[in-house]
């Protein structure tokens, strides 16, 4: 260790207090600094490394899941086309690909799931961004439980699950078109809802513009929103809320 | 009558065919055809008619009240200001202004209301609009059920009234932020739903843009949309369809 | 059924009302709300079923039409790829495509076609969405008029059927680029329009954004608005309209 | 209570089950309704009532306020202007106002404060929203520590905080311009951030727009996102986040 | 002829007066109205007759063509694909194709070219734009010059050309980008300037939206805008001016 | 002037061809340049000066006019406020204000006006903006007939003026909301259209988009199009093809 | 200084390693980090201090003023209103108002003026933005040159004056409407130009974003383009360059 | 030369001073003009020429590089395709293609590279703009350090290479989704920042729109914009800084 080291060496008389000063004004940043940083990363033990695969060659995605693999570690992708798993899976036979999420996981060492977090869509067709932020809640060590196709244009769907989703640490509400589910749920619950607007649309939705504004407009308190199809940033957020309220509770 | 005549004219050879049929090419647009478009107006007896005051200076509006308390007709003004309402009303008494939805009316006959029309907001602020709806529609013949703050932030008022609701013609949903009220409505009814997004709100409501996405992307079937902010032409459709169905089963 | 299994229990005493009580807190958003809501779903009887066909894979598509052929029950779907028919019709021969409005029909009783709705369109290229309305209207009972390429930069066409464009109970306007043409028919007429933009066109015409406006604001009263291209919720307005006359005049 | 004697009533005979049948149809969204729905409403002992005030009277103000004086509750009401905080003043003495975060609360319960969130801006500018979002926390029971001034244009600011501010449930970030606080502060904590986008800046900030988007396209993982210069929804978050961490560890 | 014959009955007695009125009050809309918009038209001699392809499949080409074949009559057909081209041309040897325009031309009789029209580029990637402009403006009768590349990222290319181009009745300038070429040269003539902006360019270009601005905010007067792309409606605009003024020199 | 001498100075050997071709590199920018561009702005004979006046003081406008009436020249200045205009006509007398228009014309010598264009508005609150056209068109040369209020929600009211419209050189269409008065126009006549949008309207009229949009996909050939509000811009082309016309048939 | 006393202290004993380690991880964003960061902020010699006004009160603009006064510094406001200005005034005789450029200057010390950038604008009301661009970087240490009014309506105008802006080491192009002044410069010289879009214009410049758009846009190489209205930081940049310049040259 | 010649003849009486003026007229913008505007075209010694690739064909392509490799000239062209530089290379054996930055260059003569530029991106998916920025620098003759992947959501990565980026004349900062990279490092240096907004990026980041906005109103002083994705832009900047830096030094 640099710093550490570096403070021994002073105490011996080895390094000047000058050179020490030096050297401390950039250190910070580089070995310090990464070590302080790293303990606040999603790199933490039981938490696992993930990937973010568009724009990677797949010579490049099989490098990085080498790379975990001979360190033993978990390790999760996401956003991975079928192109891609196939180039990965061909080397590392033991990632796992789901297609509906288009996640990519090895999974050398179980992951522990406790709490619970809700993930709701509107439309079947919103399946795919609340897979993947099922998938990634549950790599982060979340219980999932799933409520798909309870859109507000058959409310009585939604209110016969309701009991259920109002046991969970958070929620996620995915959906696109008019994107008011996210509204309805933060109306008829305690925790923070996290709307994930979707794409599915199509005229005057504009790509899941009309869904997002739909969710930044809530008229109910306690919805929180992220990108267009970050179904990924949703189940991360998730999984915070219920590492919060776990780790408190079990401390 | 010039048509009339016209063809008395021919018929008793006054006019020969040459000259009559140079004159009909540019007939139809002036007399024939502003009789003929006559009755496809909204002046006919029982409708009365409808004046739209932005940009009109207070003397074009009290000679435009003039004409009509001359002529002994009903008539009334939209998006009337509380000056211009004064104007008005210092000088023809008989005149009435609604605070609330900026409608001034000169009432001399009174105006059956027949039929049901259901007019709803989602919150207090939604009012005016859905009030200029309402008087609208009752100025038109209808008889107008109002059922306000109604919003989905707390959707158990609007099943309170639901089956009250599910009673009407036709159905304005007034809603402002998200305006995911006439998403809602339009799962639980049977008749169409007409949703007059409202400019209430703030940051990315951009002026009503929000609340009309909503509704143009809505789930539900049967919601049609009309202009940010547009109780008249909410009212009007409403009057339309009221009309239709009572007319029918009255015939 | 269970609501009244329950109150014949308590009746006879074989739950309490407190057990009673507890259940009831739930149970209406589900067996009686599932009942109560489904007398206003569009699954009645001479209505049929609907089904939105983006985002089914071919197998899902062919197992809900399985399941009405079974119930014996009509369905129609709507924007259903060439690829979704061919999958569809190889496994149950009694469905029937149109290639110009993408709807799948299995038409298991004749529906009977009454009143009468006009579908407008301003140019050729508005004609798949202007079926796509129709079929719709057709399916929902609807007697339909077709009035094709009579858009504005030619109104004398419009002009030369105006009269029988007048005898609707309601009138779709398909329009794209500029999208006037509602706004000119609710100039010309008593009953509603229904403008239904299109993405025909080009540069500024923003996939339907520059009809979209115009058609919102026109200053012909009379005309509501529909999403962009959306051929399914145009034509079930149409059908609202037609059956509210129509079982008011025949009830 | 209605359901507990309709139950009864059965159970006696004095209702048939099929009159009991048809009430209960309605029943649940009226009385059962009410009293379900209530408990997740934000009224719960502790929590104390809001009040949003724009649009509201001067008269319906003081009425509101009357009410929860009368009822001897606390209550909070936002984006308070000046002069309606005077109307209430004049005659509720006990309402205290805060010019910059525009609240005026009845605070006639001391509100025990507990956990730890934290409320940073970007700049000066940011700070009226960013107390809101801190007097509506506080309204709600959080602790709350303020950063302000810590903008990403003298990061070393943010830095010389930044282990205090780790120490929080939940995190907001106020800022506007190009609003990047909130992507920087999500890369260096464990608990979510909640980014309120603010309407400070001018030109192409679009009165917020731009650091809306910036949010909503942040590269870290962990950040959420409430509407522009919502200031009340951020700390209503904030504080839920808090409960549920606070809740369960005191539980 | 309808409307003369009618007459003749009105006059000789077989007809009655009220029976023609009430065929005159539709008759205007028809026949009348189609022969008199009938020499409004552009269809009028050596103008020739014009077809918009896109929307059209190749057997409606093919007929469209055959038709004016048949007739013996010029027509030009814009926007067409290569493959459209291809199908024509194996059946109408006559037609002959400009790939870089896209336009399909039938040229039965010489078309004499008058007047003097210009067409300027910003760059090359704007000539198909341009050629379609100029392939109009030629089919409507004008002598054409052609001034490509001369954008103002070179400016003394433009005025090298300056004298020549200020000969012309009527002039477009045709530019993606930033498109200012046409404020440029509005600045340095007497006639009309026609933009015709283009969709060249990549990242803010949006498609031709900022080239569309800038000529709509000119600070030049003389400056006249039509769609992105939009070759056809401003080689059409030449062509009208051009013969506004040709027609009354030699008239 | 300076290039006569200059190439006098060379000729008699004065100034040696190095110096000169020195100078000649700058001067054309200058000197020539100045002299040459002169002829092509519309200062000349008949034509006049003009000022817009947003942005200037009022002692600017009061200099800018007596630079005029010094110099004997005629002059008008746009969009001048009425305090503008109270200030210039305090110190020159002969100046006169239209309000409506907000022109303020210093009329030294008579205009003649020939030729023939048309204004036309959609309503009545497009006025001010046409009647700037008008006379700007009348200040330019022009003969002037307006057409007001004849907008398609009462369509009949233009083809009662059409055969007088379609005498017009060149013809203004001014209307604001969906502003399809231009699209109709270009549809019926044969002449160059301008669409003048204005922002009259409200809610999604988004200031004048809506109808600048629809004036970019009119359907119909022959509209081109200016800014929003940008009668001056109108009145300008209306001027320039009127005098193009007129010119060549006088000449 | 606390870094150069841990380290002694650890030399001596005083401090242990494993102390100073724990110290030193948040030391660096501290001291460390502060005076780091501090010899990279603007407020070396010869530059002064900025202060930017809106937001803040009249007595907070008066401190901040007696603050730099107290310490015998130069300092410059910018945005300054006349109402900020007055206040400051009257409290310190010293200070120096500049109405049109906005800027507030306490100039104890002379500011010698070296280099040579230009600033130009399109047309008179684009000046003020222009001035508080180019005092900016007179308050920066830079001799700057003004070239107003030299917009592309008369581009003559530039071309007289483009030998003496080429001389400059920076040029700032400010101009609203279409905004090209910037694309035709940097076609025209060696040196960066930064254009600054201002909001001047009116209907589609959508206050200052054409101007904004076409900056963006620019075929010419050498355009780099600031916010809209932001002549601060045009002049900004005009001194970073200059700096630059100048000081490797005097170097 | 022509304009010595004609100078000459005039000198001699050959032409006549009034053939001269006439001649005059016209010639600056054809020869003068072109030789003057010459010299400040980036075609200057060891500066090479560059070309634009698209909409440019294979045959066009290959025929400039044919024209460059005939003069002995240096040339890059940028946005090449993998296609078009295989066309080009086929023919032209000396050309060097680089399939990150997808540029295409022949380098006939070294390119001396001095001074100091600096290209950093926020993610890995930026490098192909950055990489363009970083070719077209060092094409111009600038000595280019890369710093890749140093975004703000791990900012340790920045702080690490902090003092080497602190030491270039010019930096771009290539960054996509919410981008704020170039606020970042224009808060932590002295010289200018050019950001270069990336498409990169998915929903709300609108194809690079997001990456835009939050540069331009960067709350840091001394950052200048170029449009999304235009790394020659952006590099063509750093050259001009680096050149006027270096040679003012040189000199």
């Amino acid at each position: 260790m640099d710093l550490r080291l570096l403070l021994h060496q002073v105490q011996t008389g080895e390094v000047t207090t000058a050179e020490a000063e030096r050297r401390l004004r950039l250190l910070p940043y580089e070995d310090i600094g990464f070590a302080r940083l790293d303990h606040h990363r999603p790199l933490r033990k039981g938490f696992g490394e993930v990937i973010y695969a568009p724009g990677k060659t797949e010579a490049q995605l099989v490098a990085s899941f080498r790379h975990f693999q001979d360190a033993g570690s978990n390790v999760l992708a996401s956003r991975v086309s079928p192109a891609q798993a196939q180039a990965v899976q061909s080397q590392i036979a033991q990632t796992v690909y789901d297609l509906v999420s288009r996640t990519l996981c090895l999974c050398l060492h179980d992951i522990p799931q406790t709490g619970n977090v809700a993930v709701c869509t509107g439309g079947t067709a919103d399946i795919p961004v609340a897979e993947e932020a099922a998938k990634v809640a549950e790599y982060f060590g979340c219980r999932v439980a799933r409520y798909y196709d309870v859109g507000i244009a058959g409310i009585h769907r939604l209110f016969s699950s309701l009991e259920d989703i109002r046991q969970a640490n958070a929620i996620a509400a995915v959906a696109g078109m008019e994107g008011a589910l996210g509204s309805v749920i933060a109306g008829l619950v305690e925790v923070p809802v996290i709307a994930i607007p979707t794409s599915v649309g199509y005229g005057a939705s504009f790509g899941g513009v009309s869904a997002l504004l739909t969710a930044l407009n809530a008229c109910a308190e306690g919805l929180a929103v992220v990108n267009i199809d970050n179904g990924f940033g949703g189940g991360y957020l998730l999984a915070q809320i219920n590492r919060l309220v776990e780790k408190r509770h079990a401390g």
